[in-house]
């Protein structure tokens, strides 16, 4: 069970746009240069974000993105949701009600689907419990000078 | 993000054999039958769990698979290792030591795969506190006598 390598490319990019000024963009070129990435796979994820509402598309010179949302109101489950969908890990195709033996009542999940649900639940709270604004504090707290100079360095000069 | 359809396979044919008599196994042939499947996908599924140690042959008439531990020894979480492997589902690809801005210390994970990693242990650990015991005596506590009679009676046949 893999997530789409997307999660990680758009959740970096996020952070990005959420250290910036509120309603400040950044060209989709920049964001696929900030995670090494080939434009076209950056574009194809950003384009996922945007559709679900977490970004929204900056027109003007190369066009590009900026968050749609204060960065306090996206969280990690966000971008997961927007590139992933929602549909949970374990796929439960009712095996009770086939077979041999069939139960006769429904209404709730099977005992093991509702073991994999109740695990799907904590993992989501975990996610939904990290805002983009407690990632960029969380970095910021942590980051050298040297490191947050250059950060800036690049970001003026994609900005300009 | 999705796990394979052999999770829920392997779960439900594991609480079938952990409401056996220790020692006693299933024909494959009858696992495959009691999850309504072809008997090449129950058997190629029930061969990964031998492989993990979750299950062990049993020789004999049709062969067989019985559990290889008692059922409170043996997980959610062990099958889901058999089936998925114990890879962690969020890919991390340390976008940080990339880029035009790399960071200096990677000692510790970025701060976005740290979320991605508490929840995944938020998850697993919900998986590892239910054994195949638990579930076989929670099916029991709800379970109609009309099902359990049609289970016995199935369960005689089959290892009859």
């Amino acid at each position: 069970m893999k997530m789409s390598e997307g999660v990680e490319w758009t959740a970096h990019a996020c952070a990005v746009l959420a250290a910036l000024p509120r309603g400040i963009g950044l060209p989709a070129a920049a964001l696929a240069e900030f995670n090494y990435l080939a434009p076209a796979y950056m574009a194809k994820h950003m384009q996922a974000l945007a559709r679900a509402g977490v970004v929204e598309s900056v027109r003007g010179a190369g066009g590009g993105y900026r968050l749609a949302k204060a960065p306090e109101k996206v969280t990690l489950w966000d971008i997961v949701v927007a590139i992933e969908g929602e549909e949970p890990p374990f796929r439960c195709t009712e095996i009770r009600q086939q077979g041999p033996c069939p139960g006769t009542d429904f209404r709730k999940p099977c005992e093991i689907t509702a073991v994999f649900r109740k695990a799907e639940a904590a993992w989501r709270a975990e996610l939904k419990s990290v805002s983009l604004a407690d990632i960029v504090i969380d970095v910021a707290k942590k980051q050298t000078p040297a490191h947050r100079a250059k950060l800036s360095e690049w970001l003026q000069e994609k900005l300009a």
